[in-house]
């Protein structure tokens, strides 16, 4: 279960340079190549096999605290990553053995054993527990069961539906028995919604959200929305205030129609229609939700497996040069699905 | 039980004669006399004694539906009334009793049964009935412990803190324990709040209300608000998801901010922040919540007598002439506590 150190390898991984105002730039962050050299007492060595690039990594590079904390000037970009354990003493976490962590940007990482998790469902691809097994499923799952409570019969509205999010929210709901109308930010993502089970899908690029909502609305002969599943903010979340129904729930995960914005954007004009319909809106976090973990992890897999949930992935090429030209092209919308950098060809 | 209906009797009533865009003007309402003529089989008849006017009216004079019906042209504006029986045949509801109805304002009324309530507590002045035991009284405590859940110790910010259901909200929240910080309109009414038991508060036009808000803050020694309870919307609202806590809950109560507002007013330019902090924002309409009212009136009642809530009204004059004034001066925020039209110099 021990191994041998090569401290020779060559480490590469991205650095914070600058914090961006408004749309990141390349020159916010460098690509540096270090010695590998030798983990830190207790730490296992993770070769790193698949990393992510994360819409709330923006917020990070933020000097602002958000939800997490901001990244330090000089030090690396962590992101969720999966690899595979290439030295450990440690029984519970064998050399070979599946781990996700947060060390990511880097092809190598030495991790302490409590800030990594061995991956219960190694069967599957190593991809998937970055996506529909990981984070992003995890939170269409919490806001879609927690959150909004979506229930058969309910009229569910998912935003950034070909999103590595909205994609599970997308199937999820369906799975649950709602009618689901769906959103997305190019004809090829909306034909994508469809496939996945969308009920009625736009492309919000094609006029007012609130005229293409009203119109996929009377496609499935809906008169009001349930739940809104809110990935963006801005003009989708006001158009979904206007029909929504008594009681309606609107789960907010994400606002990406104004993360890269570097003033403040006006909210919806219309919240007045949330005491005139009893409606709750609310933010959540997957961090308040991991008690829930291995049931998540459970259903979801069985999900995959019986193919009754897809999994929709876009993976980037370059290996770990490849990252900020990825991270920037998923804030653009050029990821379908779960944005992915592998950084070995096998995975 | 039964009695004779003088039919000579002129019933004086407002109607509704245009719809109002913007502020409401003299000119879209009458006040007409007609003879009282005879109840309908069934009815019974009301000389009703104090009048509300509530801040909702102003949306049923427009025609668009909000969560109340419209008010139709021609026909009178109704609301919420506290007048005694003065004829009867129905056992349930004998002439000299009490009764609560939403058939003013009119200077008697004919009622379905169905439609008044018999007013349980009725040693308690009838005006009482209409604010801390009434609808205003009965929000304030919806929102406070059923929609907000405030608990001993929370940090609670409360909007329009002088009026009707602020001023009954801030003691509520006393009484569970909370720390209170209130804004109200003017001088006066910042003093009134601090009377009823904030532990801060500022007057609203005194600057940006994100500063006012965080010096009242400070004054508190809180860094944090675990409750917003909002009657106003718009700026108040913007600065307190500014500084709100990990799981804070918002009741939205009214947002008097944008009723008479003829255009869509921007919303809150940082709802992401309901993100990060994992907050609740939920509007609620007492409708919802009638099972509550028997507990509700008891507890309240309990704590009018024993004098740890304190009434807060302020009775315009002029009778039943006087009520559209009274009406425009509420909307204006003449009014300190709930806003009463007494018919009769004995209320």
């Amino acid at each position: 279960m021990t191994g041998t150190v090569d401290t020779e390898l060559v480490r590469r991984e991205w650095i914070l340079r600058a914090r961006p105002s408004g749309r990141p730039r390349g020159t916010d962050v460098e690509l540096v190549g270090t010695a590998l050299g030798e983990p830190a007492p207790g730490q296992i060595r993770v070769r790193n096999l698949v990393m992510s690039v994360e819409p709330y990594m923006r917020g990070r590079m933020g000097g602002e605290a958000t939800y997490a904390e901001p990244y330090a000037l000089g030090e690396p970009m962590l992101a969720p990553t999966v690899g595979v354990v290439s030295w450990s003493d440690r029984p519970e976490l064998p050399i070979g053995s599946l781990v996700l962590h947060e060390y990511g940007w880097r092809t190598e990482s030495f991790v302490d054993p409590s800030d990594c998790r061995r991956l219960r469902h190694d069967d599957l691809p190593a991809a998937l527990h970055l996506s529909v097994l990981g984070i992003p499923g995890m939170t269409a799952w919490v806001g879609i069961d927690r959150i909004a409570q979506v229930r058969s019969g309910d009229v569910v509205f998912v935003s950034s539906a070909a999103g590595a999010v909205g994609s599970t929210a997308v199937q999820l709901a369906k799975q649950r028995g709602a009618v689901v109308i769906a959103s997305a930010g190019s004809p090829e993502k909306v034909s994508l919604v469809r496939e996945l089970g969308a009920d009625a899908a736009f492309d919000h690029h094609e006029g007012p959200a609130k005229d293409l909502l009203r119109s996929a609305m009377a496609e499935v002969g809906a008169t009001a929305l349930d739940v809104y599943f809110d990935n963006v903010g801005g003009e989708q979340l006001e158009a979904a205030i206007r029909v929504l129904a008594d009681h309606a729930r609107i789960a907010l995960c994400g606002m990406i129609s104004v993360y890269n914005s570097a003033t403040p954007v006006p909210g919806p004009n219309n919240l007045l229609k949330l005491i005139w319909r009893r409606a709750r809106m609310e933010g959540f976090l997957l961090a308040d939700h991991l008690d829930a973990r291995d049931a998540f992890e459970d259903e979801m897999a069985a999900l995959v497996r019986s193919g009754r949930i897809r999994p929709v992935h876009t993976e980037f090429a370059g290996g770990i040069g490849g990252a900020w030209d990825a991270f920037v092209g998923m804030l653009d919308g050029a990821a379908t699905g779960k944005a992915l950098v592998p950084l070995v060809p096998s995975t």
